[in-house]
């Protein structure tokens, strides 16, 4: 065990785009764990798009990372130290530990998880926020029915490959948006999508016409911007649509000025935004269920592994361009 | 009874504002009633927004009305002859006769009203369609609860009255927004909403976030365009917003770039928009809640009425511009 812990501080809020120069690489001291706490060596990083949001203080759901604090984030890894019944030395939890190599929170924060079926880092993607970020906004707010269309962006990324495979799973159509032909092809031929369309291509409104014919009955949207925009206009009437995240917005310093939101009226849709930690009720019924597709080989991902703390700033800018492919992960330990 | 019925057509399609030529006069002989139909004389012709989209083939939740056909629009009148066994002449019926004086109609498309305690046209309005709209968004999507914060657009209109007085009943406070002062002290001062805010006024972002405070928690959306996208700012975190209509789109070229979609996101916003004739199921409980509710003197509108059938298509070009107040009728007999 070093004595140092590597951390990475908010330096600067961006505007547009993040610079590597919005974070900074800082070294501290390692916690103590005070009464109740825990200390654990974080082993894994989790890199979220919702992060961007934290960055800035524009009005949003959550308050913003204080500048020169540690940036916040999801963290898989061991007990070191615990002044917490419920815990002991060597236990692997998950808990909300930030971009840094240590960290200490009370126990009730933290959650011991069986690494020993899958891999400690699956729950930080499939098995954790975005797995059940994508099982409320499907089972909550879309609702498909079985033969249903159900549209979903960002469909390799860490929640739209969920949305998919539990669609799929529940017998409906299912097409994915995402940037590139290999992603596209992942997602067909990987995690079984009936079609991918990829917005790279240069002819989106047409490619989108073509793979969803008749329209769709579900959107999980988690892109935002002239994707949403065309996507409203071919829904179906009494289409419901999750709005979990607008991803090509967060970069950008003017809001995508929609053009179609009549169609709200139009088709009688249903549009709720939604943020996974306000139901965090749902949170054991949604693990079992997505912990039961992956034993039975339901549920497959993929992940994007960035090597060690100092590395994190390049690969979450990465990520907010799409660079990365299934769940963005920085291994830590 | 003249031998002549009077309608009025439309001749062309309208591109942006509806013109006066856009419709035409003709006159054609009284219909026979079919077997199982009844033969109505029209005594009042009911304006609504929608009928704007009727006049346009572009995608929308109904059919176009033809080139040359007689507009639709929902009448209130007499029975002068029946060949359906529950119509007998003299009957007061409402139905969707058009903009003519008679007109025929199976048994089954007509409803049978009681014109002895309320006028006859209040069917056409508080007690009709538009009564029917403002309960079916205001109870089923909005769902406000007691101290909560409900804001109406198009506030002194048909629909907009509705809501607020039925929001105020159950112990809301109501802000309606509506065009020029005459309105905003009508809303006010007879409707009882706590307060007004006059889109006219040249400062509607101030005037807005003045009247809101805190923002609302339920929104019924009559306008779109710019007043519904800085509303859309102010919402509260869970509000709900029932999207009626979008009168400020229909005569546009373009749509308005709504900026302010995010907050559905940020403020995990409902938005869900409807058709009061998707829910033909609610009408009986939504007519008897709003009958008594106007018995009990708590239901108050306004009319503004046009004389005559062929005054009819410059009253709906006034609707259309805000210049009605109230209710917008054609009295025919």
């Amino acid at each position: 065990m070093s004595d140092e812990n590597l951390q990475v501080l908010l330096a600067r809020r961006p505007t547009g785009w993040v610079e590597a120069a919005d974070l900074r690489l800082h070294s501290a001291p390692i916690p103590e764990p005070a009464d109740g706490e825990v200390l654990v060596r974080n082993l894994w990083l989790s890199l979220d798009p919702y992060m961007r949001g934290r960055m800035s203080d524009a009005k949003s759901y959550a308050e913003p990372v204080a500048l020169g604090a540690v940036m916040v984030g999801g963290t898989a890894g061991e007990v070191l130290r615990s002044r917490h019944p419920d815990f002991r030395a060597g236990d692997k939890v998950v808990g909300m530990l930030g971009w840094q190599l240590y960290g200490c929170a009370p126990g009730k924060a933290l959650a011991k998880v069986d690494a020993s079926r899958v891999p400690l880092q699956a729950y930080l993607g499939t098995l954790g926020m975005p797995g059940v970020t994508a099982w409320y906004g499907l089972n909550r707010i879309c609702e498909p029915r079985p033969g249903e269309t159900v549209v979903v962006t960002a469909a390799s990324g860490a929640v739209g490959s969920v949305v998919g495979q539990i669609a799929k799973a529940r017998g409906c159509r299912v097409v994915g948006v995402a940037g590139g032909p290999a992603k596209c092809r992942y997602v067909t031929d990987e995690l079984g999508f009936d079609a991918c369309v990829d917005y790279k291509a240069g002819q989106l409104g047409a490619d989108l016409r073509a793979a969803l014919g008749e329209g769709f009955d579900c959107l999980f949207e988690n892109v935002g911007g002239e994707i949403f925009d065309r996507l409203l206009a071919l829904a179906r009437p009494f289409a419901r649509i999750a709005l979990c995240g607008t991803i090509s917005d967060y970069n950008a310093t003017e809001p995508y000025p929609m053009r179609n939101v009549r169609a709200v009226l139009v088709s009688r849709l249903k549009l709720q935004g939604f943020i996974v930690s306000d139901h965090m009720e749902c949170w054991p019924q949604a693990l079992g269920e997505l912990a039961a597709l992956a034993v039975a080989g339901k549920l497959r991902w993929r992940e994007s592994v960035a090597e060690g703390l100092a590395s994190a700033p390049q690969a979450f800018i990465g990520m907010l361009r799409g660079e990365n492919f299934g769940k963005q992960l920085v291994r830590l330990g």
